[in-house]
This record gives C-alpha cells, sequence and structure tokens, in this order.
C-alpha cells in the first residue's frame, strides 16, 4: 500500500538530526519492537560524515499513539538529540487559503480539495478583497475580508493572527499579494506557502511578463516555497515551467504563468500534506511519493 | 553523500522477499551492529499484507564482504526467505555494447562512459554490420562483429555466447535491430537493456514513424526495458517524449526519435549500472537518485 | 497585435485546397486590394506537388463582410476550388459541453471561459446523469439531464439533437462516457473534441490504469481528437503526458491522469476556437499561436 | 515537403520591415510572377499598426538567383524599406565551432553533423586548449589552438580574425569559456551562438551549480543565445530544464545541467542553419519547423 488521496490511515513520523551510526535501525527497531509495521520509509543524509540526517516513516500498529509517543521521545529521540514529531493516523491538517484578485490558484486547491486529492480540513479563505465570496462560500467554506488599508497593514495582520492564530496547522498564500511581515510569520507560527512566477533569467520588479516578453524568454515557471521574512526566497518546494513563444503577448504570457502556477503550487500543498517535506536550511528535502 | 558519477565507494544491498513486520528493522539492526554506516535506504512495498518487499540499502564500512555476506545470509536472507545480492564497494559492472546500423544510442552511452557519467566496463562492442569499427576502436574499445546471415541466426547466437557468455553483467542493445531467441536469453543469462520507440496510440508493425506521421501524433515517445522472450514487452525502466507537430515528416520523427531514444537508454542504463532497477515480475521499481 | 485571450477582433479566413502555384499570392493580393490589413498569416502544404494546401489568415478591415464573402468566393475560391470559411470579427462560437460523473475536465473548462481564456458562448451543459446541476447553474449555464438508459439509445440521441442540433458550433466531451453512434454524429454536422487517457504502450479495454500500473509504465498521457465514427480514433488534436513511477497505485494513476487530460483537452478546445485547427483527412493540421 | 535533415533544395528569403499595408501580398505576389512556387511562409508583426514585421518564405524555382535579388531589391525591398535576404537553394553556411574544456556540446554537435542533423560545413573547431585535437582530427576537421594568456587576451583575439574573420558565416561556442570584446564581435561580424546554465531563480557570479544546490533548485536550465557584448544577455533563441532533486550534489546538478545544455545548443544552431531565427532587438523571433 502506499499513501495518496484522500484515505491515508498510516502514521508518520518526520526525524532530523545530526547523522551517525544506528539512527535507522534504532527508528525501526522501535517501530518493529513495537508491534508497528513499516509502511513507506525514505531517508537522507546531506553527509554521513558531519552531516544532517532526514527520515519519514509511515506505519501501521504500535499501539496507543501518546504512549508510543512519550516512549520515542525517551528512548530514541534524546539518545540522537532529534527534532521529530508524529502524525497520527487519520489526524487531518487545518488549513487556511488566503487569496487576493486572480482565483486561478485558489479554485484549483478547492476542486482538489473536492474531489478527495488534498487530505485537508479547510478552515477559511482570507481575502484583502471581497471578491470571491459567493464562489468560496457555494463550496461550504468561510469567507472572510481583512482589507489591508495603507498605512493599516499592522491592524490588517493583528485581525488575521485573531482570526487564525492557533487554528490552522498550515497558510496558503494562493496568489496572495500583501507581503507578510516577519511578525506576522512569528505570530502564525505555522508553515506557510506561497507560489510566485519564475522566469530564466529572473527578473525583479514591476510588469515581470511585460520584461520577460521584451526578453523573449522561451519558458515561463512558476515556484512554490516556504514563506520567509525575504521575500521570495524562502526554501524551495516545487518548480514547473511551460513552453512560450514569441508570440505570446504579455497577457498570454500572463495565462500559461496561470497555468504553470496552480500545477506547481498543487503539487507542493500535497507534498506538504503528505508529510513529505523537510527543511533543511535554506532548502527543502522533498522525498518522493 | 550520494552515489553518482564515476565515484562509488559504497557497498549496496538489493533485496526482495514477501513482506512482513520487522524487515527494515532487521537488516539495518544486521548491518549496524556490524559497523556499517547506512548512506541511502530505500524501500517499497506492493502490499504490507500479503505484497512483496523491495529494499536497497547502500553503506560505507561493515568488515570483510565475503564474512559480511556469509553471515547476512545464514541470520537474515533465509529468515525472511529473501533473494538478495550485494554489490561490493569499488566493484564495476563489465558491459557489453551491441549496435546495427543506427549510431545515436551507442555513442551517447560511449562518450557519457568516457566523461564518467556512467560506471562501468565496456568489455566490448559487438555489431551484425561493419560501420562503427574506427569510431569504437577510437575509444580504445574492441569491436566485434557477428553477421547474422539468413536462416543462421543459431549460428551468430552461438558465436555471441562464445564471445561475452559469463564475460559481462549487461548486455546493452542500443540499436541492435535483430530479435533475441528465448534460447540466447537464457544462455546469457544476465539483464539484458532494449531500447525502443514509443507512440500514443502505439503502431505496431513496419514503418511506425510513417504512420505516426499519417495518424498526426503530437508526441514522439522512446521505451527503455529489460529484454524477455516477448518482443518490446519487458518490464519498462524508463520513457520519455518530445513534442512534434504536423509539419515533420517522417524523417523529421524518427531524428527527434533518436532523441528521445538516447536519453531514455542512458539514464535506464544508469539507474540499472548504480543497482537502483529491481524486477517485480511484469514491472519495474527503480528507486530515484 | 496577435489574436488571443478573448479580446479578437480580427476575421479569421480559413482555406484548403489542392496545392499549386500561386495560392498565397493570389489570396493576401485578393485581401490587400480589399484594403484589408493581414495581421497573422499560416500556410502549410502536404507536398508542393500534388499535395494538399492549408491556409490561414487573419486581417482587419476588408469591407462588408457578406460583399467580401460573396467576392472571394466568385474570385479566388472557385479558381482554386477551395474548402474555406470565413469566421468574421467578434463572432464567437457557441458550444455545448457534455459530461459524465467526472468533474476535471468540465469544471477546468467553465472556469477558464470565466476567466476569459475561452472565447466561447456556452450554450449549456448536458449530462447523462444528475450530478453536477448545482455547480454548473452557480456559472448561470443551464444544465441538462439525458439519461442514456439500456437500450434506448437511439431515443437518448433524438433528445440530445432537439435540444442542440443546429444551435451550436461545437460539441465538447468533457468525460462524456457514452459512445457516440454514426447516425448521431452526422445529425450534429458540427465538429466533436474528445478527450482520453493515452498510454505508452496503448491498453485497449477495461481498468486501463490497472493495466498500466501492471505494466510499470513510467507516463501517463491523454489524447484530445475530434470524434469520428471510430472509437478514439479521430485526428489528434493534442497529446500531453505526465510522469510516474512504481509506487503510483491505480487511484494515483488515475489522478495524473485527470491532471494531463484537462490540460491537453483545454489545449484543443483552444486551437479550435481561434480556429487553428484543420483536418486533414485522419490527422490534423494545428497551426501555433 | 516540408525543409529539414540536411536535404534543403528550397531558397529562402528572410524579410524585416515596418509593418504596413501589402506586404506579404507585394512579397507573394513577386514570387509568383517570377514562377516561384512557395513551400512554407512564416511571418509576425509585433504590431500592425506602428509595428515590426518579420517574414521568411522558402521556394523553389524563380529564376537565376542573382538576377531574382536584383528584381527583388528594386521592386520590393525598396519600396517597403526592408532589410532582407536571400539564401539560395543549396548553399550551406560555414561554421567554426569553439571550445574549452568541456567536450559535450561539440561533440553533440558534430555527431548531429556527422548524421546529417545540421545542415552546415565545419570550417575547424577552435579551442584555447590544446584538449582534444586527436577527437576532432577523427572527424576529418582541423583543429587550432589559440591560448588565450593572462594580459594577452587582445593578440589571441587578433589571432581568431586572422583564422576565421570572412570565412565563416556562423561562430558557435560550445562551451568555449572566454568572454568575447565588444570589438572582437564587430570584427567578426556573423552570428555567434553561446549556451550557458539557468536556473530559477538566476545564481549570477561563481560556482552556480553549488549555489544552486543550497537553495535547493527543483529545475536546471539552460539558455542559447546571440552573442552580444553584455554577457549572457543577447537575444535568446532556445531553452530547456530537466528536473532534479535534493539528492542531488552540485556534480550531478553539472551533469544534468551538460544534458540540457547540448539538447538547447543543437536546438539553437539547427534553428539558425534553417534561417527560422529573425532578431527583434533584445528579443528573437524563432519560427516554428
Amino acid at each position: 500500500m502506499r499513501e495518496g488521496g484522500n484515505v491515508d490511515d498510516a502514521a508518520r513520523l518526520l526525524i532530523s538530526c545530526d547523522d551517525r551510526t544506528g539512527i535507522v535501525a534504532a527508528v525501526t527497531g522501535f517501530l518493529t519492537a513495537r508491534g508497528a509495521n513499516i509502511i513507506t520509509l525514505d531517508q537522507y543524509s546531506t553527509d554521513p560524515t558531519g552531516g544532517r540526517f532526514f527520515m519519514r516513516v509511515s506505519f501501521v500498529g504500535g499501539g496507543d499513539p501518546a504512549e508510543l509517543e512519550a516512549v520515542f521521545a525517551s528512548s530514541v529521540g534524546e539518545r540522537f538529540e532529534m527534532w521529530w514529531r508524529l502524525r497520527r493516523a487519520g489526524e487531518v491538517q487545518r488549513v487556511a487559503l488566503m487569496v487576493s484578485r486572480e482565483d486561478h490558484c485558489l479554485f484549483d486547491l478547492l476542486w482538489r480539495w473536492r474531489r478527495g486529492e488534498l487530505p485537508m480540513d479547510v478552515a477559511c479563505v482570507v481575502s484583502n478583497h471581497d471578491v470571491f465570496r459567493a464562489d468560496v462560500e457555494a463550496f461550504g467554506l468561510p469567507f472572510h475580508v481583512i482589507p489591508v488599508e495603507k498605512g493599516k497593514k499592522p491592524e490588517a495582520e493583528a485581525a488575521l493572527v485573531d482570526l487564525i492564530g492557533g487554528r490552522v496547522d498550515l497558510v496558503v498564500l494562493a496568489r496572495y499579494m500583501q507581503i507578510l511581515s516577519g511578525d506576522l510569520i512569528d505570530k502564525l507560527a505555522v508553515p506557510i506557502i506561497n507560489i510566485h512566477h519564475s522566469f530564466l533569467p529572473a527578473f525583479a520588479g514591476a510588469q515581470p511578463y511585460q520584461r520577460a516578453r521584451e526578453r523573449g524568454v522561451k519558458l515561463i515557471g512558476a515556484t512554490a516555497h516556504y514563506v520567509t521574512e525575504v521575500l521570495d526566497d524562502g526554501p524551495i518546494i516545487e518548480q514547473d515551467v511551460l513552453r512560450v513563444d514569441h508570440r505570446s503577448t504579455a497577457d498570454e504570457l500572463q495565462r500559461v504563468g496561470r497555468d504553470v502556477e496552480r500545477v506547481a503550487l498543487a503539487r507542493a500543498v500535497r507534498a506538504h500534506l503528505h508529510d513529505h517535506v523537510l527543511v533543511d536550511g535554506t532548502r527543502t528535502i522533498v522525498f518522493p511519493g
């Protein structure tokens, strides 16, 4: 069996620690001794000598989750000074989706969610504009507007923290066009996934599609990444490109950009929800699946 | 560290057996107890309940390889009724390349080999035509011609067995256009990788590029697979496609076909040489990397 | 300017005829003499000696469209024994969308249409099941159910002809799982675009995803084509593939299949609506753009 | 018929001029009146009102080429103030290939040339290192070494101008790692095609693969472009990408980079040799085919 779709009844253990001999044996020995049956196991070491070790194990069985966690912590976790997290079987992540005025990423995610492709509970959709209320509510979801008025960004961010702080496990910026302050990122204290266009070469600044056209690029790309304080510079989760040519107007490049953005974002969110993504400083480990 | 390139000083253990609880723990526990340091570990189960289990572990250390093999066999291998194979550190596979009259796959492999991208010893190049002798010998490699005359295929196959039987670990059919008999496949008794064109839909029979053109296909593909007695029907290792359009003549479709064939074959050979491929009946498990 | 998006104020002339000297000069000379300004011109000949010639010209100006048509017919069209069609500036095609129980293609088209990516008037959505009524009506579109009961297919097809016959310019089968009879295809007398999964190699018959998994395919594809009486065998408009691996269950292959189907269908419909597609017997000419 | 491969017996007329009404009709009318049979015609306008117009026509017949050129110049060329160039039937471009110490692009081009995929005469291979002499000479080609010693770049560039100046129609930098001065570019006075790696985002400066790995990019790209005085910033002809993941070492990213570089460069050179590329300021028009 492999995990996937919306049915996913295996617990998952995520681990990272300094690499040294015996980690895999210790973890799998522990699970086997507790009667757990390992379903999948992925591991990666940046360098077996002095590097960082990353691991994801999914398993069924193993007895009471709380007790399993307690024993794992005291026996294996402490010994290897691990960061670790256990996602229990059936535990579904709560997600807040944020959007501004472009719908392509938001509704792609919502349709996938309704179709059972994304194992998440959508807590709500939040926007700085009241544009998509009817469409979102047709999915049976709450839609909240938190306008971001000039000079009143702190107030808007405070309202957002009031609304979703502590209530979600993940925030997805599905073309939400406001920059999040470091303070907001700290207070939300959950992973935040963003999507933005990417080109070869990159075009920083305004009107990137117009500039991409002037430069005659042949590929339009998108990058999904975790949000950090530095704009568009967090660890990359997924990237993709589509082909264009000289005939494309800036408008058409944008249409192609929408197609590649929604695909890259959906893959990144899906990988995150399945606990396939671990962060290693400025980059990610994305286990396949 | 990850394996790759032509430097690869980790031993690799490949395993398949019926799936049941405790395999990973047993294997990793064994290796750790022998002082081995696990570098990478990939595993896959077709079904944790009654399915088949596949695993690849690369490691450094572990003491004398012969002793390690012996103890592994008696302690772990027998217990789980495993098929298994240990490739020792530094052990390089000997490969025979076979070709007819098209050079694109052969020389792509040879250039990659010379550049250090394919960790293999090229034992020789064998052809049913004397076309590429000078080019092959320029690589410092022996070139053998075994013509396949009408009605004398058994003699040709016998000559091939005489030449390479027992002397190579892998045969690559780099556009070798003769069908291998089941008898030859049995006698060579090593994996044989073949490459052939693929389309959506498939076009069996003669002149496939002409027929692909008449049907107006938009993609030209290639499939690299292990050879079985059934023509072009063995376990698939790698597939890829390239885009074409209505302007392409049959000749040009063939040019594009060459490009996709050489890429798919090189990836398949590379995956095989790194022991990333395990066969599961009619299909393959290709561990990433 | 190039055509694209939902604003498209250039007329388009599509032509096919036996190839001979002087066609391009005659057509462009005619348009220039009538004061038209050619915006784009694409042409293709299967063989300049005895082949078939295809052309698409978009232009602005040229005076009264009805008069232009009449003069073109008598002066150029007859001389070269052309099949030709003029789509006037601003003329938008009326489209019927048909669906069964899978929504991924239907709603991808509807969202693109609402976003202005597909220049069409959606006349209605027709289904053999009453599953998507609320969702379709939320787009402000009529939703019709025509059940296809066992043994009563002729009656269902008659009802469909009553409903849309003569009222639409195009029918799109967005995962409509009934086979259309040759009689229905004749009576509708407009192009019909279908989408279906494709593999390398092809798997005819039932449970293709299960069989693709058993065979270990590495690519999942989709083909959008015009419907002819022979099932899934009409002229191909667009094809695409996505990569999968051994871990994918049949369910997941189907999820990937949905992604590639909706993309290939949307591209095919878009190319058709922009009059980029001409049929040449068993295949299509798809002019780029 | 469509042009392709190394047999290409149609003349080609390339045109650019300010866009206005009647250009296509004038050019095609001229050719038809001279008895030429148009094989393919591609055209593009940046903007029909005040934009720039680009056209490529291939044709057979038309009488004596020198006379055709003279009449075209005085009748059509002057009237529309065109830049234009006629490549006569059978006229093959002479090309100089330049390389430093990496062979993947050079030998990919040479093998394609030998296989008949690139319609060019290779005048010579020039390098700043004496590394590939034997391999190049095995193709029957002259190999010249022009070392570029510290502080003596002007002398090296002068030697290069002596060697190939006025003797070639195209220079291809197949991983030639010296920056060409503006003076050299002026003196060579022919198009120069370069290939370099590309990422999303871009990494300027040293050790790009190491930095790409640290940033965890998921795609490795390459850009083929015409050389201008600004490093790596000339009009883009072709781009492509390949997928990588966190396991890839910097060395492996480089191996993947080599694969994508050679493919992108070969496509760009092929498009140029078939006269499919026209330059529009900072970007290219690449007609399909």
